[in-house]
C-alpha cells in the first residue's frame, strides 16, 4: 500500500481535488490518498514549496507528494516528478520542489512526456487531474520513474534566503505566515548557536523581543514572542494573536537577532 | 474494494461529515470514502447537480456517489438511489441528479422505504447520516438496489437551460460559477462548431471577448477570456480576477457567441 | 482495521492535519483516518467536548478518537489516553472528554509519559505531531493502554451546566452553536417530558417560540423555532437563519421551557 498526498491551492469550494482523488483511485484503488492541504494562497508557489518541504518527511518512505500550484499550466512550464531523498515527487517545474532540494537529495527526475501514462485527453487548463494524479497512481502501483518520461538533470527553483550572520547578530528573513499570523522565518535551529539566545534582542519591524520562550504560553496575551517552533524554524508569534498583522510584517520582510 | 464519494452542503465546520463517514465506516468497513466537496452553497440543489455530473465520471465503475443537498429533509421529498450509467447515487430526490440524468441512462431507481436498511432511529434532521449513509453502506456491500425499497420508474429533475442556435449566433446560459468566479455555460466542447470560434465574438455582461484562448494565461491580467475549460464547457474568466464579479454576472444570465 | 478519528482546532489552511496523518501512516499504515472536524473555534475546549461527544458514538467499537484542542501546549497539562464506553480517547486532559464522560463510563486511564511511544523529538508547540499521532497509530496497532503509560484514576473535567425543572418551568442553557447559528441547549430528549412539550412556550433572548417543529421546514422563513434535532438536544434555529446572529444568544445563554 503506497501513500500519495496532495498539495495544491485549489480549495475545497469545487470538486476539483474529489475529482483528482477520483482518478488516482481509478488507476491505484489500493493507493492511499492524504490531504496535506488544498489552501496555498493561490498561485504562490513560494508558500508551496515552504509547506511541502515541512510536511514531506513525516510520511513513509517511498511516499508519493502530488503538488500543483501552477500558475503556468498550458503554457511552458513542464511536468516533472523526481526523486528526492526518501520520497517521489510529482508536479509542475516552477519551483515548488526548492526547499525539498535544499533539504535533500535529488536522484532522478524525469519530464512527463510520455502520455500513455496522462488521461487519454489532456486539457490546458487542469493538470492535476490529467497528468500528475494519473502519474502518481502509476508509481503507486509500481511504474518506475524513469518509464513515465524523458530524463531530467536539473529542476526549476527560486533562489532561497538565507539568514547573514555579521559580528554578534544575525539577519534572517521571514519565509512564510501560517493561518494563525505566525512568522516562520529562514533561521533554524540546526544551524543557530542557540546557546546564545537566551540573552537574544530579536527585532522585528517595530517590536523588540528579549530572549526566546520555550511556548506560546510563556508570553504575556497580546505580546510578540520569538521561538524555535514544531518546524524547526525561528518562529515570531503573538500569544492568542496574530503576529503578521499586530506587527505589519509580510514574507520577506527581515527580523535581526543581536546575541 | 468500492469507492463511496460524498457531496454536500454541511461545510466542514462541524462534525457532520466526520458522523456520515463514521455511520459508513461501521456498516462497511472496507469501503474507501472521499470527498467531493461539502461546500456546495447551503440548500443550491442546482449548484449541486453542477458539479455532481462534473465530477462523477472520474471514479471507478460502481462508485457509489452520496449526494446531500436537501432544503426538503424531513418533508414529503423521497430518498431515492439510482443506477444511471456506470455509477449508483444516494440522495433526496429534488433535482440533484438533473445533469446526471441529462449524460447517462437510468437503469434502475428506488425509493428507500425499506426501514431495515436506514439507522435504527431516522431523525427529521439529518437524513445524510439516518438513511443515505447506511444505504450507500449496504451497497458497497453488494446488498442490491431493489433489495433497498420500491422500485420507481422516473425522479424529479429540474428543466436544463439549452443554448439556442439562430443563424450564426449561439445564446448560451450560465450553469455555474466555481469558487474562484470562473463562468459555466451551457455550451459544450462536444455540441458546439468549435473550428468557427477563433473568429467568434462572445458578449457576457458589459464584456465582448474575442475568440477562444487555449489556457488561463493568455489572457493579460485583469482580462476576460473565454475557452473550453477541463469540465468541456465554454467557460468565462477573468486572468488573476474573478469574472462572476467582475462582470456582475449571475447563474442564469446569457452569454452571446457570433460566429 | 482500525479507525482513528481526528478532532483539532487547527484549520485546513496549513498543513499540521497532514503532517499528523503522515505519523500515524508511518507507524500504522493499516489504520483508517477520518476527519471530525478541524474548525473547532480556536482554544476552545468546551466547543470541542461537545462535538467530540455528539459525533464519537457514530463510529465503529474500538475506533481511536484523537483529539487536539490545546491551549496549554508546552505547559503543565497531562497527555492522557482512556477508555470510555466502546471507545480509546487521546487528548490533552483539560476538559475535552467532559461531555464523553458524563455520558459513559471510564474504564482505564494513563498519564502519556512513556517517551518510546512518541516521536524521538518532541517539539513544545506541536503534541498533535509528536505525542498524540504516534500514540494513536500505536493504540491502533494493537498496543495496550496500560503500556503507554502511568495509570490514571480521574481526568481534569469543565463543569457541565444542568436543565433546571421549577414547577412546570425547565430553564437550560446554549452549549453550542453551530456553523449556521444553530443553538444547541443542554436539554436532551431522554431527559424531557415531550408529551408536555406541544403546548410549551420557549423564551430565548426576547424571542417566544410557542410549541415545538419536527423540521426546520416548518417555521416561515425568518422565524425562530425550536426542536429536538439530530444530536437529541433541544435545538433553536431560524429557518433559512442564524439563529445565533438574530437572536443575540451566546453560549451559556438561558432557554426557558414553560409547560
Amino acid at each position: 500500500m503506497c501513500v500519495i498526498t496532495l498539495l495544491t491551492d485549489f480549495g475545497t469550494q469545487d470538486a476539483f481535488v474529489g475529482v483528482m482523488k477520483g482518478v488516482i483511485k481509478s488507476l491505484a484503488p489500493h493507493a492511499d490518498v492524504i490531504d496535506l492541504t488544498h489552501h496555498v494562497p493561490p498561485q504562490d508557489i513560494r508558500a508551496g514549496a515552504f509547506v511541502l518541504q515541512t510536511a514531506c518527511r513525516y510520511f513513509p518512505p517511498g511516499t508519493v507528494h502530488l503538488a500543483v500550484v501552477d500558475p503556468g499550466v498550458g503554457g511552458a512550464r513542464r511536468p516533472v516528478a523526481a526523486h528526492i531523498g526518501d520520497f517521489v515527487y510529482v508536479c509542475p517545474d516552477n519551483g515548488l520542489l526548492s526547499h525539498v532540494l535544499a533539504q535533500d537529495t535529488l536522484t532522478q527526475a524525469v519530464t512527463l512526456d510520455d502520455r500513455r501514462y496522462h488521461l487519454p485527453q489532456v486539457s490546458r487548463t487542469f493538470h492535476g487531474r490529467d497528468i500528475f494524479a494519473p502519474i502518481a497512481a502509476h508509481l503507486a502501483n509500481g511504474v518506475s520513474l524513469e518509464t513515465l518520461g524523458t530524463p531530467l538533470s536539473t529542476l526549476e527553483t527560486f533562489p532561497l534566503s538565507q539568514p547573514l550572520v555579521s559580528g554578534k547578530t544575525i539577519t534572517c528573513h521571514v519565509l512564510y505566515a501560517d493561518v494563525f499570523g505566525n512568522l516562520f522565518t529562514d533561521l533554524t535551529e540546526d544551524g543557530a548557536r542557540t546557546e546564545l539566545f537566551p540573552s537574544a534582542v530579536i527585532e522585528v519591524g517595530h517590536a523588540v523581543i528579549h530572549g526566546l520562550s520555550d511556548s506560546y504560553s510563556q508570553a504575556p496575551e497580546g505580546s510578540p514572542l520569538a521561538l524555535f517552533g514544531s518546524s524547526g524554524h525561528l518562529e515570531i508569534a503573538v500569544r492568542n494573536g496574530n503576529a503578521q498583522q499586530q506587527l505589519g510584517i509580510k514574507v520577506g520582510d527581515r527580523v535581526t537577532v543581536r546575541t
